[in-house]
């Protein structure tokens, strides 16, 4: 029988477990200390609330649940899995729109899945931990999510990311400016987003493949040099004339987003990105990446959507957020041994050994205390032979073992054993849960 | 366009999400602290590793996947979504054998999804509980599963409830010594496990219909008053003839495992219930439930199952595990109002207010310093009359309001109103911290 989990799909073992709720809890930590609340949808949705929401592409890689009952023969399917947390959102919003905040800042860390090839760090089901304020248009909604953003990682110890940001409407501004028609858009972004794969010369082979002119390639390419606030600003005044005046509030937007993140934390992290496009195509204002040089690719993406909600809702209400990939932070912390040292560390702070089974009640009851006083315990579940038990409290890497022999309980003591000194004390019995707490750097 | 979510699944907004959190926070302390370790597998499992583990009418539930590209059109499925965590678990020891401890004990809350009619409390999209102990068949095994459920349920402050204890070797011997042969006994069992539903003469009148003698009726019924665990070693000692050998040994390991729990703070919750047979036909020796007297059905539910992990192995490895019902929990939780008073509160601590774009970066700057401290910190997002923002933060909840208007600016001062009380009182900026904090039940 198979017993692999399906292709592209992981079964995370404790080690990992703890390394993947570690991380989670510090997002969490984060994102509560801003005011942004937990929310959770199911895996499941109808899957007309899912098809057309991701593009073509998207579509081909949702994966469908076939009806059941009687429907199952006809193939066909009602359902399908969560492919991303930004659409549940935006039908949950539409859906309680009388219940929730006019301002309603929620945060979600669920799995997602994608019928996409699987490889090296792409997956088919993968966590997604969004971060999302809904209702404001207002600068400082952007500003505060990338801090929030740029907190996590500092406090996950990361110290060399980028925050790079650009603005929908500024590469707009510029299209139309040069006579691009709208519905053309989206295909010169594909080309100007393959930047950082492909070059400087090969965006300009794409775009002329693509069959745009010159001034276009120009107006897109053009600024490639610029990295820094005070440099993008003076560009953005060379280009004034050709922006108009979508392009112009684009720039204003962005300018007192970056100008707001200035005067924060977060300030030696901000980067403009000249070529920051961000694939999805329901982006409508600033946009973001957080980047580190050792990785293709992202740690988190994000941006201004202010039409998404409308699709479902009927009336427009403003919304931006950030999405922080969750895989890719792990793989980077794994590489850099960015982890703290106590998660790799054992299940159990103690293991108390078994002789015959009469004694396995007064066991139990020492393991309570023990309990109680806030230890992790594990009690090797059969009588054996003591040296199989200190292996086995060794290999699982136990550093205190518990000997209550037929000597010891006569002399109502307990031996206890520093598996890392080898040191072998006798302490009353009463005194045990002191002893060890004493010893070992758990909080009693 | 629809926005509800999938019949019979559910979306969690943040109060819910809190209540649901604080639960499954207080089971992982409690298994932690037992020595069992968090494990996670995909949502999705190869069709194969489900069909043929839950009985027809499980199959029928298996929600299935349909084949992605060309198999699509067939309408074939190859995968489906997890049905309960066991079988997974199964699997995961079968897999990893040689990584896991001889003795793997883990813990798994994730969500399973069953085609179940929707019904109250019944749901298509749920989470189990897990906690289950692989590799010993001892007694001290099931007595401390029994223990640490017990306790995840006093930790949760129920005192009431009861932990129903039978065996399924127990309920095998008496059958086998009425001569039924071993392929009826599921029949016989499906029979008496509705003893609570439809009471004795319900059962009685079933094992009659389903073709059952007399002397099968009184085996398995005739010990229906028996309810202490004295009581049951009775009645087990006047049936000894009829038990045959392994209903003893069933017998034997019974009263093992309700001698260590009588010696735990298990021990008043521990009954014998005769009729408990439990549903799943995986088991093999001793069976739990949970009960409190104003739910029907159980909070938590059990038992040792030694013989499926070979269906994935080969090899026989015995194991043992309960599955607590988070669904049930948090009704009945819900219906007493169990949940600590600060779950139900709001999601900041503070809010800030804005008066001008101007002022935006210092708003942000104060924010940042009260977050440090511990803080959970929304400010309002844009610029808009101070009375809208107070009410704002009335109807959130929000204890304490700040305001830095251009005159306490020039001051150095922030003006901290409290909520509830409607006081005023303006703090020196480099206070304000040290004030709320002092004056909000937050560790700082």
């Amino acid at each position: 029988m198979i017993t692999t989990p399906p292709r592209g799909m992981r079964d995370f073992l404790p080690d990992e477990v703890r390394r993947r709720q570690y991380v989670i809890g510090v997002i969490a930590d984060v994102y509560q200390r801003y005011g942004f609340e937990p929310l959770e949808t199911p895996a499941v949705e109808n899957i007309e609330t899912l098809l057309g929401k991701y593009g073509e592409e998207g579509d081909r890689l949702i994966f469908k649940i076939l009806k059941r009952g009687e429907g199952e023969a006809s193939g066909a399917a009602d359902l399908a899995l969560r492919y991303d947390l930004t659409v549940p959102l935006a039908r949950v919003v539409a859906e309680y729109r009388a219940k929730l905040p006019k301002f309603f800042k929620r945060y979600q860390v669920q799995p997602v899945w994608r019928a996409d090839r699987p490889q090296k760090g792409r997956f088919r089901e993968f966590y997604q931990c969004d971060v999302d304020a809904i209702g404001s248009s207002s600068p400082l909604v952007d500003a505060e999510l990338c801090l929030a953003a740029c907190e996590v990682l500092r406090k996950l110890r990361f110290t060399d990311f980028e925050l790079h940001v650009n603005h929908r409407e500024v590469l707009t501004g510029l299209l139309t400016g040069c006579g691009v028609p709208e519905e053309r858009h989206g295909n010169a972004l594909v080309a100007l987003d393959k930047f950082d794969k492909v070059g400087l010369s090969g965006v300009l082979q794409e775009l002329e493949d693509r069959g745009f002119e010159k001034r276009v390639s120009n107006a897109l390419t053009g600024w490639q040099g610029v990295r820094w606030p005070k440099e993008w600003r003076e560009w953005m005044v060379s280009q004034l004339p050709l922006l108009g005046d979508r392009g112009r509030a684009g720039a204003q937007n962005l300018h007192d987003i970056i100008d707001l993140l200035s005067k924060t934390e977060a300030e030696s992290y901000v980067r403009v990105n000249p070529s920051l496009a961000r694939g999805l195509s329901y982006y409508t204002g600033a946009i973001f990446e957080i980047r580190v040089s050792d990785l293709v690719g992202s740690l988190a993406g994000g941006g201004r959507y202010d039409n998404l909600i409308g699709m479902f809702l009927g009336e427009q209400i403003p919304a931006c957020g950030i999405s922080l990939g969750l895989e890719r932070i792990l793989v980077v912390m794994g590489q850099r041994g960015m982890f703290p040292e106590e998660l790799t560390a054992t299940a159990a702070d103690v293991m108390l050994t078994i002789w015959n089974g009469a004694q396995m009640a007064d066991t139990l009851a020492l393991a309570a205390e023990l309990r109680s006083a806030g230890l992790r315990v594990d009690v090797y579940p059969e009588a054996d032979k003591l040296g199989k038990q200190f292996k086995y409290a060794s290999s699982r890497g136990v550093p205190f073992v518990l000997v209550v022999g037929d000597d010891e309980a006569a002399r109502g003591e307990v031996a206890v054993k520093n598996l890392a000194t080898g040191e072998q004390t006798s302490v009353p019995r009463n005194g045990v849960v002191r002893f060890i707490t004493s010893q070992s750097n758990i909080p009693s």
